[in-house]
């Protein structure tokens, strides 16, 4: 590559999160670093785009002498806004994170960090999501940050299968007690919900979102397995949400009005 | 089945839109029907779960002398506190819609309807979201009507297998137009966005995301194929993100710290 590689930086939890300060200074050195991130956390925000009001897009100095800008929308409105309206090309990795916890299994779908990098993925871009599993707003991203600029350097020398984005999951652990990176595929877990219901000073009723992760999957090829058993996960992650061993199946209905 | 099924309908356009109107229509004949919609328009909210404030939920009479709420969330939020606060059991059939405009291929991802329906599936409910290819308030749902009486039929008959849920949408056509239903996979397509830059009375700008859909697709056997050519698809669709087809490369790769 005769050029350094163009790499855009986004996450969910916004511009001023530790953990998108640890992925620029984990991958500054791969290329030419751009951020655009939201401006507030997005967390939660699934691939949801914002379609019922316009977008801030203002430049931020945050990390300068880098290039930055926020923007107002979702993780997934800021891949779309910075391809369109700030590099004007292509980028040619796109990392989202580090997320301030973790985004293995079924999560990916709620996850405004993973909507950032299945946004990339459907624009071409070699792209990938890294969380960290561990909320605290003081987490050590030091393993996960290492881990994030190996895997980049891998993206950017071997390539990514086309249609084919990460999910990159790092364990709360001590280096000295991790054990290494795991290819992995997503385990089938869920949340079972429990809305948490209270009384407003009116006497109105509203209902906080709670639940309990549960792991459904015993396989030990799984992400799930990985991280509680001192790895990290990788997940390679495509779009195609076809279930493609089921159309048998279905051909066999009659379903014409 | 002794006693009657129970049928919950939801949808990412409002509990007032007419889409979901011709949905319950379409389906209360064959079960007990019970309504748990966003009480405002939810279009574009993907896979959005609300974490970060708490959820309303209310009784609405709009559709008396049928059972129906109204929540302040996100579709997916809907589908999650109808279970727990509003049935108190797992349903047997999750119908989401009918949205106005279509969900075909790459836009699954961006839906709030279809995330309704993923989100039965993950809780484990046979679900299905349908979708007319018309954005109109004046669209006439008839023919989408009765696709997702009879689609809606088939579930409750035969079953859906398990973790696949289905993603349906008919064509804006005359039912003597229409040439009928077509069982498919999500066609490789995706939005070229274009954002609309203004300035506000200020002089500041600001961005309206619009876009163009390209498909890239050539097959026959996609939803693309079917919608543009008369008939109404009708996709499996599944949770699982992984990309097996990429683990063995993956595993290749030397990425451990």
């Amino acid at each position: 590559m005769t050029e350094k590689p163009l790499i855009l930086v986004t996450n969910d939890d916004g511009i001023g999160a530790p953990g998108i300060k640890a992925l620029i200074a984990a991958v500054q050195h791969l290329g030419e670093v751009v951020i655009v991130a939201p401006d507030s956390p997005q967390s939660a925000m699934g691939h949801a785009v914002t379609i019922s009001k316009p977008l801030r897009l203002e430049k931020s100095n945050l990390y300068e002498p880098l290039t930055a800008y926020q923007c107002s929308g979702t993780p997934a409105d800021c891949v779309k806004i910075a391809v369109d309206k700030v590099l004007h090309r292509k980028p040619d990795l796109l990392v989202s994170g580090i997320n301030h916890g973790s985004n293995s299994s079924i999560n990916i779908l709620y996850s405004g960090t993973m909507s950032a990098a299945v946004e990339g993925g459907i624009e071409g871009i070699p792209s990938v999501g890294f969380s960290l599993c561990d909320f605290s707003i003081d987490a050590d991203f030091s393993l996960a940050a290492k881990i994030a600029s190996n895997v980049a350097e891998n993206i950017l020398t071997n390539g990514l299968p086309q249609g084919v984005l990460l999910n990159v999951n790092i364990p709360k652990l001590e280096a000295t007690e991790f054990k290494g990176v795991k290819i992995c595929r997503q385990a089938w877990a869920k949340w079972e919900e429990d809305f948490d219901e209270r009384k407003d000073p009116n006497g109105k009723s509203y209902y906080w979102l709670t639940g309990k992760f549960v792991n459904f999957d015993k396989g030990e090829d799984t992400d799930e397995w990985a991280l509680t058993n001192g790895y990290a996960s990788v997940v390679p992650v495509h779009f195609d949400l076809t279930a493609h061993s089921a159309l048998s199946y279905l051909h066999q209905w009659t379903i014409n009005p």
